[in-house]
């Protein structure tokens, strides 16, 4: 093992128009990978930060998504602000935002502009439903994505009423493609200089994650039979798998799955039910698959009269897919993520210790980079607009008096 | 509008060993980005192919995430075969794999191993808990990562039982993540020669997603406050936002969301109520979210007397961020991902016209890649291990009647 650092994108430089956590989580992940992430907020800072006004709880995202980059702010509606916008890109490998689409053109400063100053450039715009297509104008956020996607539709139980996914797996789907993209175009730009147009859609970026559910859908479309139902509570998607589903313990729930032949004979050992193996009912998958509300309820009488603690153990030791389906206290306090270096708990001044987030990108042959606590807002103005860019002491003090910076 | 393709990655080639949906989705995103991968199968085939033995409709995954590779089958087991693979890994820039932690190494043919004969190959694993840490041995599938990782604990209504989310978002917020962390080690690879060993574990990808939940309950932590509820229906993670709910309508549902006071002002208008404006109860963000039930109870029945079309009709244009809950045959019918390229319908050999995916990370500078259907186990053996690696047909004859491929 290296002592070595992971800085496999050190010498990139990132400007960053992100807000939220769309662009924000993507630069989140360059900066962790050595990038030079440059973040340019309204002088009043962008909404995650401002959120911290609302409540402690509601900013706390601000800082988990904003480590490790340089804070700066620029009034993007004076022809100042924009022009140093423009030198920054003229310097930059790399520019995301995440606006509305069409925001930064009529500002003057999208992706044909700019790269017209600096051809290998990459422009890398997030948006809800794309730089193009019937949807481009319609406002987004994770529960939009989520309702536009299906994925509402396809959580909850089947006779209850849709419910969207707790976590915002839009914005984060989005996020990451975002960053994939970006990273895509690097290494292309690498190898031959040239600059690229990115448009990533969370709404893209949800789908393919609809797999489970889609495939039955086509599969009973080509073959002219009835559509599969919208959702399934915690079975799965296509209701193709027996034992498959979250049951109830004593003291919480444990999420139990049996693929294999091997995983049922596990659980029948664990159940101490061996003449399970051999009733016809249960003796094959698909046997199993049929007769799925009984196997769910003879896995529930099991499970629902043990501590959940004791289950997991049991199914573990027999080699059963199995989890507990843990509260969030719990994970947050889980020491795997400390072991992984996932989860570093920093003191951030002025807040208190916070379990910030590392890259889930994790290069096992180096040591992770150390984190650097959210900046406060236009903390790096002097160092990015004075030493990078070069304008004198005397000229940002103008700019300051204007509320061109802050 | 060039008419160049997209390309990206091309030279770029890697070796698969991805199974079910993880590995598979980020190889897909490497094929779609014109790196060639090629896929190596058991002889009887991954376990996401085989699935079509059940049905068409569970085997469909098979054919949306397996474009644009090259399909091979080798036997691991026997010796002839790891010697292929490590013949293979030595001209490959990248080898991925998502089997349970140990497996490889086990088998002789690990990071390690095979990185001491291709120092600069970048060997990608993906997994549910990580190559090290207290969970390496746990099975993982997407459920039981959901329970694990607290996506399940967020997720439901307060009063009912927890539910899962219904897209698989450990999967794919693994892939997705798993492809960021290679082609990162790629942009390192170009720069450097240096290769990589990337171990992403679809826990750690899951866990950012639950910002908007996480977050207050880091806050409580720190305050002294009670923690906020687990999960909130489909109310915002932090209940921070008011209105912010999927609402009914008369033949359906649908998200409408208020972040900006402009927001209300235009939803008070669209319902005809603008006396809602300068009531105390309703007239600022603070007290909307104090008085969530009412405002959820006023939206509640304007919504559920009209049809769906219509509310989100008057709400698009009011500017409110809203959106329709579709369903999933609402969702693979929507002309929208045909117009940006996302969904291609391609006529599939032996199965029919299939709704199959491209990529979200879309360069919209340059044409997309035509899409080649899933090729058929083992079509691709006689190129690859002939013409590539350069065995002669007899030798391969040997191989084949000893099962060391098919």
């Amino acid at each position: 093992m290296s002592a070595e650092v992971s800085r496999p994108l050190e010498g990139v430089t990132v400007v960053d128009l992100g807000q939220i956590y769309n662009a924000p989580y993507a630069t989140l992940l360059l900066a962790l990978a050595g990038a030079e992430v440059i973040k340019v907020e309204p002088l009043d800072g962008e909404l995650s930060r401002t959120r911290r006004r609302i409540s402690l709880g509601s900013g706390m995202a601000f800082y988990m998504l904003n480590s490790n980059k340089r804070c700066v702010t620029l009034n993007l509606k004076d022809e100042r602000g924009k022009e140093l916008l423009r030198e920054l890109a003229d310097r930059a490998d790399v520019l995301v935002e995440n606006f509305r689409p069409g925001v930064m053109d009529r500002l003057g400063i999208g992706a044909e502009a700019l790269r017209a100053r600096n051809p290998r450039l990459i422009y890398a715009a997030g948006s809800g439903y794309g730089q193009t297509g019937r949807y481009k104008d319609l406002p987004a956020m994770d529960l939009a994505v989520q309702a536009m996607s299906g994925a509402i539709a396809s959580t909850g139980h089947p006779d209850e009423g849709p419910v969207k996914a707790g976590p915002a797996l839009s914005d984060f789907l989005g996020g990451i493609h975002l960053y994939g993209a970006i990273v895509t175009a690097l290494f292309q730009q690498a190898r031959s200089g040239r600059g690229a147009v990115l448009d990533v859609a969370m709404l893209d970026s949800v789908y393919p994650s609809l797999m489970s559910n889609a495939g039955p859908f086509v599969g009973a479309a080509i073959e002219g039979g009835p559509p599969p139902p919208e959702r399934t509570g915690n079975r799965q998607g296509g209701l193709a798998e027996s034992p498959y589903n979250v049951y109830p313990t004593k003291d919480g729930h444990i999420a139990v799955i049996c693929v294999t032949d091997q995983h049922w004979v596990g659980l029948t050992e664990a159940m101490g039910r061996p003449e399970l193996l051999t009733d016809p009912v249960y003796s094959t998958k698909p046997a199993r698959i049929r007769a799925m509300d009984a196997v769910d309820e003879l896995v529930s009488a099991w499970t629902s009269v043990q501590p959940t603690d004791e289950v997991f153990d049991l199914l573990r030791r027999a080699g059963v897919v199995c989890a507990p389906a843990r509260s969030l206290g719990e994970v947050i306090a889980d020491p795997y993520f400390r072991e992984r270096g996932m989860i570093v708990d920093v003191d951030v001044p002025g807040v208190g210790p916070v379990p910030l987030i590392h890259t889930p990108l994790y290069f096992s042959d180096r040591d992770r980079l150390p984190l650097d606590p959210a900046h406060e807002l236009g903390q790096d103005n002097d160092a990015v607009f004075g030493d990078l860019l070069g304008h004198p002491a005397e000229v940002l003090g103008t700019y300051r008096a204007a509320g061109v910076i802050s």
